[in-house]
């Protein structure tokens, strides 16, 4: 039996429905109402004064999608294999994202256990989920997630989730979920009828924020707080990747992100589990991964959306949207050395200055680097990969620039193969009303940049999601194959050499042209040739060939790279 | 001449209207409007894309109010006496609030002139000066100012403030200024047409909350920046208090508040002269008085509502509104040994948890300690003072409790001889619409806190201004004048004995009852009573009575204190 328990602090009543049978709840001074035991695998749901049926905010499993009855149930009733797993530390790693409904043939949980020795061999060590609370309709990216504890029905529900993260944990990958907890989705979030969830004093792009800082803040506070503690305790996450931190707006003392931190930081302790946070953040703060002795919040970690912009301009020269604030090979060499672009220049695009620099004291390894993520690959009109765009050389010379690049590199599904399908962006809105008012929201979005509205993907057709489906299938011989073996070496280059993964950005030399980068670490050189021509440097003292995509010519003390880029590399210098 | 020039970065055309004649201005690329010369003294005023004549939002002199021209003028052609004075540390200082319309008789600046004899006796050296700057109507707090960098035309204009900033250095006082950044008074107020000043993703209480982290921000930023360095560079102020910070919401990297610090900390390198920014904050939140090398914004100090509550309730018993948060003399010593009262526990009267504590590595001088503010007099329905509330002697306890502290002490205009005028809350609207709505606001306010609608003073009703000026007739013999030679004892004590001015939270030591409380603070112990006994207690061993409001009676080992309190001091302790 476990006790069925919700936050109502507004209700002048609180129903439990369980099996069609209404039963009274008696309210705590808090707000909680209790009372009503049920047994594992009983539907329910609640009502409050009288109205409709809703589910429980908190609910474990929704069966039936995110409106209807929520199903009692806990991981901790599984049978789960042993808990002797413990994650090699990030700073050290390789990130890999995916989206579980593409990632495999099937989109499930269980799909993507198949292709987990893949990443094994790839060189992976942290895999990050997009994430998986449930969500209106089957398919999505989840970000519009409403059930914010319950891991989406049509990708195999928490039975599902659990052995995924068993799965993982088996082959010694360490595996991250991505949370929302900036906002919720617009259909399904019956939060606001339940408390004082949502802010009146602050807004985000995508509708009302979440009441990190008003009255009745605590109990909301610890509703996203125990959802993450839950992620980690109950399923065995071993992080969290937080959704635009940006849009949290909090101006409390103890900001949200550092209480998260100083909760997941106790937990690890008591389980004796490393546990990391890792944020999305466009802010360019570095208080969000300063330590607290230093006034931080503590994160282990941000995306560094600075470099990924400053590498998709070098290699692709795009200028638009927010690409007008980079200017290529020059900025890429920017954040090699100084780890954001912007340290407090004006933004053309954000219409003022912009961030402010990383310090001395903070290692590059807080932040993410990445040639391609689900944001950048998705948010375009037709979902286009970077190999796509630029060729597969100049996709070669940035994933050679991100592993050879002081932060801890992340690699986004299928890139690693130069996988042909693209990453679009797909819904399944259950109201028509919404699924219309999306479908004509992403096509004026990209019809005001010079698109026909016919070449906009529908993202409500289910064959836009399908399209979206890596093709493991072309992963056999041919030119995909040679990029895998490309992305393979580097990886293990990167995996070798701890002068790579030190995070120092005091020791990273680097000198570029318009269309070319050197980047020298320790004993690995990296030159990168983004033009037609062969570029001739000076041959790096001691250092060999240890992988070139065209091979090097040699010119007594000088080399030539013909093509794309080489790496240099002395192992016995260490 | 002096060049016109004005921030209109959204208009298509701006024209100076000067004399009656318009003159054209051309745009520059960061949408500033230029072109016209103007002789000093010369009235002018802006219209945008033809639309009416309006003020110069940097306008220096309003000779004729907020709502029509400006006149051309800088305060570096007034004669000034020499800039040699410097003033002394804040942390070791006393801080003086006054009113300009209330101080004295006249209301002007002239009028505070000649009582400024009376603060260098009581052992002021800090004046700090309620807002300034130009507002609706006559009569007013200021917190509804519009023209920000002219000073109020009813005051004396530019001309008398700088008369009065040279005799405060004269004497050897210095002066801060009461700037209001977080929002504009809603009367008068044309930034908005003018460009992006105010957010549309933030609120205040007031209103919109000011663009510090939008589109268009750094312009605006400057705006507020450059009006801070005006007040301390021109008029050579020695410091500002930043009204409300809380209403302040930056999310920007670089907060507005460390901005001004850095920028203020520059101009007090350049100029030799120091400048302190002390904050109105209701965050409990240590970041702002943090030093940068600790992540904080580095102001100089922020004054500290939680102390003055729970001495305000401690000596009034009063629970209503805010005072509902605290219980009384436990309060207050847990303010003297820690700082702030909340420190995360939850606030009832917020309905979450607030604060964190101050940190041991922040000096307790970095707040401002006081038993009265304009704020805590004014904001009551009839704005009594304390000693009207709960009698002479116990604000006498107050004043000894707030001269012991280990924070910087303030006394608002009157407080040191109990003055028997109220401070009430007056304004001078010139809009009828407006009048009538404050009128009302106000009246319902209380209203609903039981108060009868006649009892409730009209804002508007010149008498109400009247009724709030000091009377300084009354500082004769009598009960007044041993209230002020209260004030000048403890002042003097604090004065002479560095340990209660060094800020260390670690050697205050508190004992309390429910209605007592003993501070000892290296060889100072203060033995307050707030019954209606005597309390008896161990005598401080070396120290003898240096002040005491009634007295003390030798008991061998012990001492009674019949009432009120006693201070005991040993010089020879050092």
């Amino acid at each position: 039996m476990i006790e069925l328990a919700v936050w109502a602090p507004r209700a002048q009543r609180v129903d439990a429905i369980v099996a069609g049978e209404v039963r009274g709840l008696e309210r705590d001074a808090r707000g909680w109402w209790r009372g009503a035991r049920v047994d594992p695998g009983t539907d329910y749901a609640f009502s409050l004064d009288g109205g409709p049926a809703r589910p429980d905010p908190r609910s474990r499993w929704q069966p039936y999608g995110v409106h209807r009855a929520s199903r009692a149930f806990e991981v901790a009733w599984l049978p789960r294999r042993g808990d002797s797993f413990r994650a090699p530390p990030l700073a050290a790693g390789l990130v890999y994202e995916l989206h579980v409904g593409t990632f495999s043939r099937a989109g499930t949980f269980d799909g993507a256990v198949a292709h987990l020795d893949h990443l094994v061999q790839l060189g992976v060590t942290h895999v990050e989920l997009m994430p998986v609370n449930a969500f209106p309709g089957a398919r999505g990216w989840g970000y519009d997630g409403v059930a914010l504890w319950a891991p989406h029905q049509a990708y195999g529900g928490p039975e599902g989730l659990v052995r995924l993260v068993d799965a993982c944990h088996e082959r010694g990958l360490a595996v991250l979920l991505d949370v929302v907890y900036n906002h919720l989705g617009p259909d399904g979030n019956y939060l606001a009828e339940l408390g004082p969830y949502f802010s009146d004093r602050h807004k985000t792009p995508w509708g009302p924020a979440v009441n990190f800082d008003g009255a009745g803040a605590d109990e909301v506070r610890r509703f996203f707080v125990d959802n993450a503690l839950y992620w980690l305790r109950d399923f065995r996450f071993d992080g969290l990747r937080l959704d635009a931190v940006h849009a949290m707006v909090d101006q409390s003392a103890l900001h949200f992100l550092e209480q998260l931190a100083h909760e997941v930081k106790a937990l690890e302790a008591a389980s004796g589990r490393p546990l990391v946070l890792i944020a999305e953040s466009d802010l360019n703060d570095p208080r969000l991964v300063r330590s607290w002795e230093a006034g931080g919040f503590g994160l282990d970690a941000q995306w560094s959306d600075d470099f990924h912009h400053a590498l998709h301009v070098a290699l692709t020269g795009e200028q638009s949207g927010y690409y007008e604030d980079f200017t290529g090979v020059a900025d890429v060499a920017r954040a090699l050395a100084r780890a954001y672009v912007y340290e407090g220049q004006r933004s053309r695009h954000r219409g003022r200055a912009h961030g402010r620099p990383l310090g001395g004291d903070v290692p590059a390894t807080r932040l993410l680097g990445y040639a391609q993520t689900h944001d950048q690959v998705g948010n375009r009109a037709r979902g286009e990969r970077l190999a796509h765009l630029c060729g597969p050389r100049l996709a070669q010379v940035g994933a050679a620039i991100v592993a050879v690049a002081p932060f801890v590199p992340m690699l986004f599904q299928g890139e690693e193969w130069a996988a042909s399908a693209p990453f679009q962006y797909f819904t399944d809105h259950e109201s028509p009303e919404l699924a219309e008012a999306v479908r004509q929201g992403r096509r004026a979005e990209f019809v005001a940049f010079g698109w026909k509205p016919e070449d906009v993907p529908d993202p409500q057709d289910a064959r836009t999601f399908e399209r979206s489906k890596l093709d493991w299938e072309e992963l056999g011989d041919g030119p995909h194959a040679d990029v895998l073996a490309w992305y393979r070496e580097l990886i293990a280059l990167r995996a070798r050499e701890p002068a790579l993964r030190d995070g120092q950005l005091a020791d990273v030399r680097v000198e570029h042209g318009s269309r070319w980068l050197e980047v020298e670490r320790g004993p690995v050189t990296m030159m990168a040739n983004l033009g037609e021509a062969g570029i001739e440097r000076p041959r790096p003292p001691g250092q060999r060939v240890a992988a070139s995509v065209a091979g090097v010519e040699e010119r007594g003390e000088r080399v030539l790279v013909p093509g794309a880029c080489a790496v240099f590399y002395s192992q016995s210098r260490r």
